[in-house]
């Protein structure tokens, strides 16, 4: 796939993930939907496998590749989510994953790709040092490159996530999710399109890694440079390929700060008893902020994954 | 309802409850049927309304009275899960709620139920105040005492939780459930022995509050004194009338200690982002501690219910 997805892309990228992906549930909840004024529907991707939706994108992209292509393997750099989803879609199909890390990853996001089989190589914690190894993995490997979320076969494959939650809940005002490199919200956006024209795709992001949003109101790349959130998903800065298709589809994309954010996660996991990562609770906290117009609405979030250290809360860190 | 319920009193609950409680989703997790050896299947009460399976048998219980029995109120003692059941379900029905509490029960449970609308009444908190204080309420209301478990009508409520998850899935070898006053169980018990009879059930239920278990080989109700286990919604003892369905249709009832429970609820948030409760955790910890025989089978589990102070997380004490 060398150009925007098509319909037919999205199709056949929700064919070929049915058998490994989950179809999670759209949940819905009362209070929030009271706190809001809108009619709130929760598209819960922390349910999917590997608990975030990457895993969509990176099945996507493992089951696209050729037989011969595949043997050798699959390669990326990442630390988060896309690894372990990388990891886990590459084992599924029986081919090796190579993921490079800095050597400071966290030492529980090291099990969890190990946990899948995968093989780590560390590298310096700089950009610089991440491209090069990666290209020597790559060299001595014979690996694909997949990357995090720049790439049209991760897009589609992100893009099943809107395609459900379209067809559960449909005549939506709006669907928000929340932008890191824009994986997600270029798929989300690409589903709409297709799928259901008439609703405006809103993104959210953190104000303190907002590249994305002055990057949309720019017109150009703008990258993230020291981005400062707690939504640590959200970090990365666009891609062209995700940029190209956000600048197109995208209404708006809108800003909250951190405190905001926990807030915000931290009624979800009360009020609706599931685990969602702050990276998630993005769009959740800019609706209950007042920083996107949705009273009376009816309007779709996308819980983009709810992986975190279950000892370190953010809302104790913040108390101690 | 004045005896055992009927295949046709489980039924006429579900009828009875569909617009107003969720029919929640049965998750699966292929880390923890992998730990356990089976297949387990897990029915979210957690992410029922009120957040708990207690909804389901409140509002059958509410749904069941008469126009004019209604129109005078509901009335129960409890600071737990039931309260806030039976005060939504009273505040959908638009009559009065009831709740003898008391006086040192949690501020966020206080504020949780009169959230719903119910009114508090307090008493000290022994067991003589609770009573004398809510037959006072009762004589002055002429409300209608809804037991938190010992009632058939909250009985045939909590049974639409089996019956809807043999719907989902069939031929399911064991189902298994905690027991703290029995409700629950009693209700699951019922809904396999009339919708799917080939599957056992089994309750687990902590070791620090073993009276239902001992009861269960006595053959007789022994009270609960004394419990001291981190699952604070099985501290009550059974009821003759949850006792005569467990005797009659429960399987076994095995124990697990509080550190087996605080491990098992942890895997939970970790490994399938929904937040349950020590008390759910229970039937999962007894399976992967081995305290039930479930190598190669296909066993359903019932996730009671989600709601506990995110504050204070017990692995969180335990290491403090």
């Amino acid at each position: 796939m060398d150009s925007i997805p098509t319909k037919q892309d999205i199709e056949q990228a929700a064919a070929r993930i049915r058998d490994v992906a989950h179809r999670t549930p759209v949940l819905s909840s009362r209070t929030l939907s009271g706190m809001s004024g809108a009619d709130l529907f929760f598209k819960c991707e922390n349910l999917q496998r590997v608990g975030a939706f990457k895993f969509r994108g990176a099945s996507n992209a493992v089951l696209s590749l050729g037989e011969e292509e595949a043997a050798r393997g699959v390669a990326t750099h990442s630390s988060g989510n896309h690894a372990q989803a990388l990891a886990l879609a590459a084992r599924l199909r029986g081919i090796p994953a190579h993921i490079v890390m800095p050597e400071n990853a966290p030492a529980v996001k090291q099990r969890a790709v190990r946990g899948y089989g995968a093989e780590i190589t560390f590298c310096a914690p700089t950009l610089e040092a991440r491209e090069s190894t990666l290209a020597e993995v790559i060299a001595r490997t014979g690996a694909t490159f997949i990357h995090p979320y720049n790439d049209w076969r991760i897009i589609a494959g992100q893009a099943t996530t809107g395609k459900e939650l379209i067809e559960e809940v449909p005549d939506l005002d709006v669907i928000m999710a929340p932008v890191g490199g824009g994986g997600l919200l270029s798929g989300t956006a690409l589903a709409a399109h297709y799928y259901s024209p008439a609703t405006a795709v809103i993104a959210a992001e953190p104000a303190g890694a907002d590249d994305a949003a002055r990057s949309f109101r720019a017109g150009h790349i703008i990258p993230s440079l020291q981005p400062r959130t707690v939504a640590d998903g959200l970090l990365t800065s666009l891609g062209d390929k995700t940029f190209a298709v956000i600048r197109d589809h995208v209404r708006d994309i809108v800003t909250v700060d951190d405190a905001a954010i926990i807030r915000a996660m931290r009624l979800v996991w009360e009020r609706m008893n599931v685990v969602i990562e702050p990276s998630a609770a993005v769009p959740l906290a800019a609706v209950l902020e007042g920083a996107v117009e949705v009273r009376g609405m009816r309007v779709g979030i996308i819980f983009s994954g709810g992986n975190l250290d279950l000892d370190r809360l953010p809302w104790m860190e913040a108390s101690a």
